[in-house]
């Protein structure tokens, strides 16, 4: 451990831990950038042995991508965002894990994303990933709306829109609805009749779902019928949520996650009106947090 | 077992086993009704143990309530209509599995209700229960839509309402839709925020969906505008079924299943227009199974 540490010989990690993928970025004491990492889905609901594996795979990968000894990692101070850690049952697992690190501090997905978009001033966010969730930092308080999973929430996600389509391409081999390009190129990948769909269905997890997305996105480019009714349902969703910030105090909303991008064109002008840029990503919020962390624990000090 | 029956010697055993409950209707060789019975869910997809389990339960009660020996159970021919057994997988399954019949043929739920409902004639059915699925039977011969469970089919079931009033009630609690009267209480049954919910939908099973149908369809009349929208959601997704029958060469439809007279007022006047009373229910259709089997392997043969 580094006794008398200065800015340069401090190392910060954040890690932004979703429900497809966990990325973490390597930072010195001025927020200098020194390299990046990549590893699996990180969502704390997945199995917290999982999620803490890909913390720590992608910390390694950010240190090897620095070029720093591995050995390194019990330095590391650490901030991330976790996707399910929303659940205060996550919450209390998270906590008396073990890691490798020097420090690590938790927050939810959404919480890291928001201060990342604002500079970690406040504001509001949209996560429109493979799950969906809005977040408020107000006065540095934290708000999170919806992102309870796709049954009971995560309008506007990628496993919801994932879900849409399968529905869709299944009533439509039933001859509920009517056939277009997309339900044909789905239920032939994923068996061809509404069994094999049902047995996949059994296993699919939220990221499963949300693999569709970029071919739905596709199809509806090109005018599919169910490619169009699915995008559309999933816009109006997402302005949903989008108002319900606004309406909590939100002076404008950056919308961030896997969809952002290709849903925005379908979002209606007046939402659209309310949507501001990121300025940074969750791995930056988590780097702000970890910082800001080890500042409040006083230098040097470790938990 | 009995040599050289007589009518009025043989006895028939018509099951039909919903995800919710499972009914039996014992009756002689000229089809009087001698008893019933009732017992848990029966749906092949909770494990074939359980459902037939189920079955067996059924069948005993029917026994006690006609006064006959326990051990006569040895005796019956039995049509059964099982939830989940339109997969092949679970099919399979009930065709190499143990009874303690004299002889039974399964077939699915839709099956047995499309022939309960026609006398076991050509006809069409929309079961509308924890579950939906249309069937449509053609010169004998079946074919369903739908009923793929709640996930990627079940249009218009009850486990669907009740998924959408607990997503409107979470959305209602995180500020995102207008809360009513209905989401308010969803919200309190199921344990008072969006986490209790969200504990408690990962262990729901469709039959606990499906429970709080009532209370939606009580909301809906007293124009609760959280209630009325699921339900009207609801009243689509069966008229959009109900079309698909009538196209696919439906001469008419008899809507059945726990919500069938519940939404009936709720569905378009061209939907309702489209619809027959049943003359019986699937445990009548899995009696005239019972019956027209045994009569096809040869009376007194033993499967």
């Amino acid at each position: 451990m580094v006794d008398t540490p200065r800015e340069t010989d401090i190392a910060f990690l954040g890690v932004d831990g979703g429900g497809t993928a966990c990325r973490a970025r390597l930072a010195d004491g001025r927020g200098q950038v020194l390299g990046e990492g990549l590893a699996g889905a990180a969502n704390t609901t997945i199995g917290l042995e999982a999620a803490f594996q890909a913390i720590t795979d992608a910390a390694r990968a950010a240190l090897a991508d620095a070029g720093w000894d591995p050995a390194l990692i019990s330095t590391l101070h650490v901030g991330a965002g976790l996707a399910g850690l929303s659940l205060s049952r996550e919450r209390r697992r998270v906590e008396t894990a073990k890691h490798p690190f020097a420090s690590l501090l938790c927050e939810s997905d959404a919480h890291v994303a928001c201060l990342g978009a604002h500079g970690g001033r406040d504001g509001a966010i949209l996560i429109a990933g493979t799950g969906s969730c809005g977040y408020l930092l107000t006065n540095g308080r934290g708000r999170s709306i919806g992102g309870w999973g796709p049954v009971i929430s995560d309008q506007g996600s990628g496993a919801r829109l994932g879900m849409a389509a399968v529905r869709a391409a299944v009533a439509a081999h039933d001859g509920i609805r009517e056939a277009s390009t997309l339900s044909t190129d789905i239920m032939a990948e994923l068996g061809g009749d509404p069994e094999a769909v049902y047995l996949w269905s059994e296993q699919a997890l939220p990221r499963d779902w949300a693999a569709l997305v970029p071919r739905v996105f596709a199809r509806a480019t090109d005018d599919d019928p169910v490619a169009v009714a699915v995008v559309q349902a999933t816009a109006a969703e997402i302005g949903e949520t989008v108002e319900a910030l606004m309406r909590l105090g939100a002076p404008a909303v950056a919308l961030v996650g896997g969809l952002a991008e290709a849903i925005t064109p379908w979002l209606a002008p007046g939402c659209r009106a309310h949507l501001v840029p990121a300025a940074g990503d969750g791995t930056d919020g988590a780097l702000l947090m970890a910082r800001q962390h080890y500042l409040n624990q006083g230098r040097g000090s470790n938990e």
